[in-house]
């Protein structure tokens, strides 16, 4: 048995009281034993928490791991080019050890800014070698291939058969699902629909109802993409998930910027989770998704920085700040107040990977994913008078998390990384960039 | 003669031709002597530059050093409920002490995160601590005392005498302007049209003239603010401006959300500068200013982080990132790219306070304000074949600022704050805040 005791912390619980307790947490194995003043507990690991403040671990609901590794590569561009002539050729040319190390890089980043789950969408080859990563770090996720079986502008390499993209994904799901007591889980992952058939989709939600796994895609992130569904499909993109049966509790929808009122009726009424990646949504001129419409609905919303190349951040801090700041201009100043973005980022997530009773606050009997920040310095002072919820939000960055515990075990301890070897992979995240940008020119397309 | 030499490093100079060097930059003193591969010079102090990047510190023009005391305190909040029940009565309780350690705050912030020049406006009293603690932090501001000689709405002890304000303006410029080989200048600093007599503005055009000063001032941040210029003067906010004669180069105009086009042109067109506060007009709902038209128009355009009641940081890594981003979903992913964005908050400030021969780029005979950056962490991976200024602009935060050099000296070296007691004044601002907040309600209006 493992035990930590973090003493003397302010402890941010996100419970359903949304208590803050000043005491102790203590944790056995996975999993929170104690929350309280004085615990009687001694630990084989004992964590000083004075000043310090300690919170649920982040939820982001869309990240694409393996494009970690071209972050920087495809700046203010438009939205085409960003996807044909940059992104999809990169993601053609990945090779297995490029996988690896783009998903290390992106795990590195994520646990040292204080997410603690992800919901991630590879690419359609080398899957394996992305869970082989977030096996080794530590971090909790659910990944799966990307499936992509229609659409001539594709790279050959990216192009699949429907029967094998489904196949290549069961056997992963076969591989990795419920791995480490439950701490990876497959998401089956159709790009979205515009490339992908009805067949496959069909096929997609008979198994995600099958093996009982989320199905994660993309929905409406640009006026392009709605105008080309509507016109294949003589339906509005989520109307047509809906038609085909997909938009249900198990759909995780990404970005949700161009929806109609029928369409936010219908993702409210049948429990769809919404991914709002506002940083991705401004950089790629996408638009802002009317959050405050979806909350109003009672609509689950949770948040996600979606891939380095249109960010370029994986923080969930970035994330924060934006999903409350962008909407006030069209709904005013008290729209979105930072209660109800820290809730997005915690709790709103752990119920959109159906894992609410598991993660996403602090209370006894869930599994131990929780981050400790350091809350002492000049940009976040004064810290008398001041809400803790809205110093988190509105001025907390990546470098004050000092300690991020996922699944009870420590993966970052006073900002030194356990589980990630950080000059290797910056070394070799250097390399493999290189090598992708020169096998690129021979991609058949 | 003190003298510093940085070896081996990436220097972005931001010159004429945008050069990017990768050697050493030798300062003597407060200027630039040298930049170039293996410079033979021996110096007092050597920085080893290997890995890391060295940028024109950034000038922030727009801040309210004043009101970094009351971070947190004006949260998701109308706009008039932020000014008149918070802001004003916070800045009416201020003291001496509170003064001097609001002002100690901010400067620690801004050093921290690389600017090293501000232009700052204060309240109406006790601007003499605020330039006091600019004269021992080492920071380099134009600042002034706020001027507000109307308006019925505003606490009494903030509601000053048109004469007085001018006189005390004027003795606080007279002690402080040029001081410390004009490190530290004045600016004349009314509030808004809204809070000053057309008397106090003349008066004001006319001692900016007489002692070559800057004019700082809000304008045309929100529809309230501008249907209440248009009603009482008949005409647009810019317009009464330059009827009055005060729109001129000296001219530093805060905001400008809601210009319409004959505004736009007079900015062009008379030099204005113009300080976007993309954060601030965020936070307070004010909109988003229509700055591709300015840069369309060659307008002079810097950034700003405003106060920290409405941002709520002081630091231009947020504000460039979201001046990029914020303007895509209207005007396209290409539009303000990172460059753009990069000269608005170096060279640009530079200009913005004319002193563009000085500062804002690392050219020999210029004053040496200089940021050290250490782009080596996950988040800044990969950093092979991918562009510095993009890096810097998208994914560096405050934390990755290594050094902060002003004026020939290191007022921050490795994160170790040389010039500002850090300890002392997070401890001083949590005991101001709760003796302001206290003192609130005896507070006559």
């Amino acid at each position: 048995m493992t035990s930590i005791l973090i003493k003397n912390a302010e402890i941010i619980t996100m419970n359903q009281k949304e208590e803050i307790i000043h005491g102790d947490l203590y944790i056995e194995n996975d999993r929170i034993v104690a929350i309280g003043e004085n615990l009687p507990y001694s630990a084989e690991k004992v964590i000083d928490g004075t000043n310090r403040t300690v919170i649920p671990g982040f939820v982001q609901t869309h990240i694409h791991l393996c494009q970690t590794l071209f972050r920087g590569q495809a700046d203010d561009l438009e939205l085409l080019d960003w996807l044909k002539k940059k992104v999809w050729p990169l993601e053609a040319a990945h090779d297995e050890e490029s996988s690896y190390y783009s998903a290390m890089l992106g795990i590195g980043e994520l646990i040292q800014s204080g997410t603690t789950t992800i919901v991630d969408m590879e690419t359609v080859h080398h899957t394996d070698n992305a869970f082989q990563a977030i096996y080794e770090s530590g971090i909790r996720a659910l990944s799966g291939k990307v499936m992509m079986d229609k659409g001539a502008e594709v790279p050959l390499l990216l192009r699949e058969d429907t029967n094998k993209s489904i196949q290549q994904s069961v056997d992963l799901l076969e591989k990795w699902h419920g791995r480490d007591d439950g701490r990876i889980q497959y998401a089956f992952s159709p790009r979205f629909v515009v490339s992908c058939t009805e067949d496959l989709l069909v096929q997609v939600r008979d198994l995600s109802k099958k093996y009982q796994v989320k199905v994660h895609t993309h929905a409406s992130e640009n006026q392009g993409e709605i105008e080309l569904v509507e016109q294949e499909k003589g339906m509005r993109n989520v109307v047509y998930l809906d038609h085909i049966g997909l938009a249900n509790e198990n759909l995780i929808l990404a970005h949700c910027v161009w929806l109609d009122e029928e369409e936010k009726q219908i993702i409210s009424k049948r429990g769809v989770k919404v991914s709002h990646c506002p940083g991705s949504n401004l950089k790629l001129a996408s638009g802002i998704a009317d959050i405050p419409d979806l909350v109003e609905l009672e609509a689950f919303v949770s948040l996600g920085a979606d891939g380095a190349p249109c960010n370029n951040n994986l923080d969930m801090f970035n994330e924060m700040r934006l999903a409350a700041v962008i909407q006030k201009p069209k709904h005013g100043p008290t729209c979105m107040n930072a209660e109800t973005i820290f809730k997005m980022a915690t709790i709103g997530g752990a119920k959109a990977v159906g894992m609410e009773d598991q993660i996403g606050s602090l209370e006894v009997g869930k599994k131990a994913d929780i981050v400790i920040l350091n809350l002492n310095d000049f940009h976040l002072y004064p810290s008398s008078e001041v809400d803790t919820i809205s110093r988190i939000v509105y001025s907390t960055t990546r470098a004050d998390v000092e300690t991020t515990i996922v699944n009870g075990k420590i993966l970052m301890e006073n900002r030194i990384m356990k589980s990630v070897d950080k000059p290797l992979v910056l070394k070799e995240v250097n390399k493999s960039i290189k090598r992708l940008l020169k096998r690129i020119p021979s991609i058949g397309y």
